[in-house]
């Protein structure tokens, strides 16, 4: 299946079209390239804006009202009971990428027990797990060099294998999965 | 000065009138019983659900653009240069009041280098900290107390004496105050 679209979608200074699994007039969902848990992903703005204030009503509304509509679908598909719903909003509040974007988090009860408990995610999400913007340059020079296989520059913080980052395979494949999920979502909403 | 409203503002089971100082027709804005740093501040849907997906699309827009323009009054009046905005949303991503809440907290360059870095504020988010169940109870029980003096049912985290929680009238003083600011605000935004 080709890319839902056949406009560049940018995520700051990186191209993304291959991970976009829904696009609304103003704004756009994308898988993760390391999600922290299963079904995290993301919600920005088309504009490359990097502050919340830099948005326009319009591109508020249209924005969260996608956050609404991924974070049931991604619930819904995860089997979760709970969501982590979360904007750092500038690099002194974490932000790795000068995108506006939302972190959609779908979480059940001590799903991160062994970690720390409910609390973890928010160390995970700004520790180098969560630094989106390296992973991203990672995964741009991992391109250029033609697949060689990449230096362990991030030591695992666990043995969960599925926090390796994903090759764009992968991500496309979970795009369109959940491209089709939110196709369902949108016959279901009220 | 009375408070902004003569309607009971509910947050959960909790009557929060007097801490609220922003007003929109489905949304409100009140000061925190106990600010993880200055200027943590939340903002509600007036209709008590406990869940994003509980909303309609009205209150997701009206949440949402009140948020944006609540974040722009803080960072103004804080001197922040970032924010953390932030919804637990259910008890497994640790929300503690059942009732849809988007926590605002003003973020500064290395303002929680002593406390373990930029990440910190989550942990502090889902602590006792932040517990906002457990704080608005306790002042509730304080309350009908008469006054009694509080037993330190809570260990303070660290020497820092702003995170101890506030009396009612420390709230509305600072709701008063952050009232005026958003009036300011109203005439300068696009």
């Amino acid at each position: 299946m080709p890319p839902l679209t056949k406009e560049v979608v940018k995520f700051g200074a990186f191209v993304v079209t291959n991970q976009v699994f829904h696009l609304t007039p103003l704004s756009y969902a994308l898988v993760n390239i390391k999600p922290l848990l299963p079904g995290h992903v993301l919600v920005s703005p088309k504009r490359v804006v990097p502050r919340f204030n830099d948005l326009s009503s319009a591109e508020v509304t249209d924005l969260f009202l996608t956050v609404q509509r991924v974070s049931r679908m991604v619930e819904r598909v995860f089997k979760a009971s709970a969501l982590n719903i979360a904007i750092q909003d500038g690099a002194d509040a974490g932000q790795s990428v000068p995108h506006v974007h939302t972190h959609i988090i779908p979480r059940n009860h001590d799903d991160l027990a062994g970690e720390g408990g409910t609390d973890a995610i928010y160390g995970m999400m700004e520790g180098e797990e969560g630094d989106l913007g390296r992973q991203l340059r990672e995964a741009d020079e991992k391109r250029v060099d033609g697949g060689r296989k990449r230096r362990g520059r991030f030591p695992p913080v666990d043995a969960d294998e599925s926090r390796e980052p994903r090759n764009e395979e992968e991500m496309q494949q979970e795009a369109e999965w959940l491209a089709e999920e939110m196709a369902k979502e949108k016959q279901t909403e009220n």
